[in-house]
């Protein structure tokens, strides 16, 4: 089962149409891929001093149903490798009805020292031994 | 004791200092006053529908302890009324340390029908009958 | 040519990778967006007032070139009609070399009253007596 | 004449009351001042980078006439030493009517590679040799 996280709309992240906007779902799906790393004892930030930094290289979201003010909702984080690419499925159900708001996919890669690289760090933790065969 | 809500600091709140960015804190402070009124089944986007617009009118804030990536932190709520002011009084504390980190004093009042005005339904219930004799 | 509307990284736009946070580029294609419809002297806001809400369906987001602080930029908009649907392409250009840092296609609807619908208006606006062939 | 610069409302910087959530006057007090330091070709990043970190340390804030969609305004800074500290005074006057939106206070502080110390360079830069007197 897919990890995922729960959260609650804060009135702020509401737009003048009285529902979220929708650059806050790419943040809610940015925070639920770095708690889905803290999971792993991973650290986004800790990454970053080290000199790698996965990076957002192609974003798809589909936007299902508004989450508005009051409303939780549960961000779920699922990860397979393409290539080079960490290729993330992450979709947000509104709680309880379990309503599909937003369905998204997530390529990101990882520069290490500021270049292209495979990160064999996060291939361990994502996959473990069996992804080196 | 004082109303208060416990939350992580997200990365996308945290700037190229590497540290929360300040507006986030008044953020908070907001997420968390809104909370409160939950606390007493009063939503804030309710109120708005009816009318009802508790706005800020002063605000102080002291940086104490700045927070960062992987942080938790409790931001507290407590409330007085001063003539036709609520002044809030809230601050965050980093967790598990309990260092402070935010100290603010949000001065709100009530515009009905976009006109200033005291607000018998809030004065009832963050204070009670005792606020009325 | 497409229209397009010049802007500048705020420093708090970066988030601690030191360059503009993932989200904000939706922000920025957003606010381009409503800034094409200013430039039919629409206004979003008060589309809104009149029951007539735009809402983003699905949006796909290539990032090629990071943003950082201190970068100028030029933000894109052209429009077409596909069935019931407006689909912006939008790209962002850095400034002065005019190297692509994001390539997006966002496609809206149109809700009337809170039922989806074809707006005339806008029709009219966009695309003039030639799409009502 | 103090320093200023005129931006517009963005419309995700709206909230469900409609008016400029209140976090992001704090945002554009900071770019106004941020944007300060470039006129004197002084950038809060590279100095970032070179270990000088500009802080807030306290914070007033009167709101006083809340901006909407559509709206331009001028944020100045003007800035005087107290002790160790900068302040900061800030203001946001609603164009054209030059209503005055937001009166501020900004203090902030110097930490040289995280101490907090005296910025000679800033010194010279703000105040010139005449405050070295």
């Amino acid at each position: 089962m897919a990890f995922s996280i729960t959260l609650k709309v804060r009135d702020y992240e509401c737009d003048l149409q009285g529902i979220v906007n929708n650059a806050n779902y790419q943040h809610y799906l940015e925070h639920a891929r770095h708690e889905f790393l803290n999971s792993y004892n991973v650290s986004f930030a800790e990454l970053h001093k080290r000199g790698i930094d996965a990076v957002v290289a192609r974003l798809t979201m589909a936007f299902k149903t508004p989450l508005t003010s009051g409303d939780s909702f549960r961000c779920t984080v699922d990860v397979k490798k393409e290539g080079i690419k960490y290729v993330f499925t992450q979709n947000i159900y509104r709680l309880p009805d379990e309503k599909l708001s937003v369905k998204a996919s997530v390529e990101t890669v990882c520069l290490i020292d500021g270049r292209l690289k495979e990160c064999e760090e996060l291939d361990t933790i994502f996959f473990g031994s069996k992804h080196k065969d």
